[in-house]
């Protein structure tokens, strides 16, 4: 399935981007007076093959959750059981993601591709029942839109400093688990995923995968995620330096570096992506946990990098880091560090309005404008 | 009129900021996660005097439209009449405010402050008619929500490089429209306030406006605008310098400055953003044009900068003086120079999303979710 997936893999189309430039440039405005949106507009056109491109909804967050072995080291100080709390708070429909995705009017799937410790909710889908229906345990849950997806491929990793967090099945497992997610998001409608995780400790093996991915240092990349204190952050440079020490990942075999020093939810993040990239599906990707997972896509597939449209600027400096080496701009920098698929939810709006421009504004002729 | 609003203006409410401080730390999410947002939602909180504060909607745009003296200088190479006709294609629903408007939700409110020419429309409400009815020239202009109020106070300003662009009462009268216009649309139900301008030639007064009040050289406050050439932007920086040279406003006398050297829709959003910190209701800032009328608002009322939000970072340099001026960050940054409102209204479902979150995100206690 990931090989079919990454041949099916192809470039921009030219033709429909200059279709929407040239579209752009006969809408009643200056030209280039939407600065970021107009140049978003062309690359959509291009991932769709045709101007302009189709609205990019209804949206859908797929939120991928994952355990970590090297949550041992004492990386975080929030216990492993947090993982297992916040899903069943996302399908209750009471954390942020969901108050955004109700704003957004996107629909919200939790997979369990990882999780360590018992989960506190019967699933409501099984890993069999389609993506895109709705679910959840009750009816706040429905209301909320989430719903839980089991596809648990191990629970939790193991520990990154010790020995290779997945095995090389694993990997694949977990990115099939996104490949597949994908599609039956897009079978049932969604016209652009956003990508959301949970996973106590999952900023160490991002920072991990980006090390690898963009040949920085362990501490150029490594951030505070939920806000660790001094000590907490100098151990986590070195639990990062030193799985990679240990592990020497070869960037050059990206499902080696995700079962290497990766997590399950990483590793379905990067398939979640190739998945919506091989359906010409826009992918809005949210903080650092999602820039590690478009390295590994782009490591996997170039051209998937045409399907990634950066959501936001997350505190961490990893992500920075990936989206430069990525040449990604994100749409908003508002200092979040929240993960769950926040950031990618605010910023939907304006990916949205971008397409909108290029079906709804009236050209010069048509409405009667003046040009200069 | 004047006079009370900026009586009824106050400071941010102490305890409903502290209110909403302590209600961020105990959501489920690690303190700080979001950034920017957490700190607008403890503002909004000390602007309605309440938490959660309500949510900022629905939303109205009211776009101020008006023509320009100056720009017999040969400021921008647009026809003064398109000022008209993107009146027409506002009604109509054609620009994209318009579309972004309908996408966020938002009404429109269209006010012809000081238009020169002849609108090609008859308007559909009268001065004296509510501003928040829906209206329209037709069928088409109601379902975008677009209206027009026709409110002018002169067509078009005199020549700021020869004399004075507005006497004392005009710019009075123009502030006061925007008043009465806050109150009409807060009247009929709006939860929060978008500014909007259209007028050919307005980013020449605005950067005399900032330039005065920030205390800035004419060069570093003056834009390219529409995107002129290097020619018409030396005349630019030449014209601002000149009237400013000319008519030497006094920032102490805010309404000495807007009728020196304004444009009417500058002061009447000057007059806007007045009538809605007075009933304590959120201005949701555009561009540069906005950003030259808060501080002329700022300058006649200090605290009304408590009520204004950011939304986005013009490409115009002037509108980057005047937000450092008045302490504001934007809430995007993608580069736009289009106005029309459309920059605040890419930035709305951030607030309504910071405002949310207070709402409708579980605590720790609630959801059953350790802490660290």
């Amino acid at each position: 399935m990931l090989e079919t997936t990454i041949a099916a893999i192809g470039p921009l189309d030219e033709p429909a981007m200059a279709a929407a430039r040239d579209l752009q440039g006969r809408l009643t405005k200056p030209a280039g007076s939407l600065g970021a949106l107009e140049d978003l507009s062309v690359r959509l056109a291009g991932l769709a093959g045709s101007c302009p491109p189709p609205l990019p909804e209804p949206a859908a967050v797929a939120i991928f959750a994952g355990d970590h072995g090297v949550h041992a080291q004492g990386v975080t100080p929030w216990p492993q059981e947090v993982t297992a709390q916040m899903i069943a708070n996302f399908l209750a429909g009471g954390a942020v993601v969901n108050a955004f995705a109700r704003q957004a009017g996107a629909s919200v799937t939790v997979v369990d591709v990882g999780v360590a410790t018992p989960l506190p909710v019967d699933p409501a889908a099984g890993p069999d029942a389609p993506a895109g229906a709705p679910g959840g345990v009750d009816g706040k849950a429905a209301r909320a839109g989430s719903r839980l997806v089991a596809a648990n491929v191990r629970r939790g990793t193991r520990d990154m400093t010790m020995v290779a967090a997945l095995t090389r099945d694993e990997a694949r497992a977990a990115v099939e688990t996104g490949i597949r997610i994908a599609g039956e998001l897009i079978d049932a409608g969604a016209g652009i995923l956003l990508t959301g995780d949970m996973g106590i400790g999952n900023t160490t093996p991002a920072a991990a995968l980006i090390a690898v991915f963009t040949g920085a240092d362990a501490a150029e990349v490594t951030g505070r995620g939920t806000g660790v204190d001094d000590e907490t952050y100098r151990r986590k440079v070195g639990v990062v330096r030193s799985a990679l020490d240990r592990q020497r990942p070869d960037p050059a075999d990206p499902l080696g570096v995700l079962a290497a020093v990766g997590g399950l939810e990483h590793a379905a993040l990067a398939g979640l992506i190739l998945g919506a990239t091989a359906r010409r599906v826009p992918v809005l990707l949210d903080g650092v946990i999602a820039a590690a997972a478009a390295l590994a896509a782009a490591a996997l597939a170039p051209d998937a990098v045409g399907a990634m449209v950066a959501g936001h600027r997350s505190a961490e400096p990893g992500a920075t880091a990936a989206l430069r080496h990525l040449r990604l701009d994100p749409l908003i920098d508002l200092g979040l560090r929240l993960g769950e698929g926040t950031g990618a939810l605010l910023a939907l709006p304006v990916v949205t309005g971008a397409v909108r421009v290029l079906h709804e504004v009236a050209t010069f002729d048509s409405a009667g404008v003046s040009e200069k």
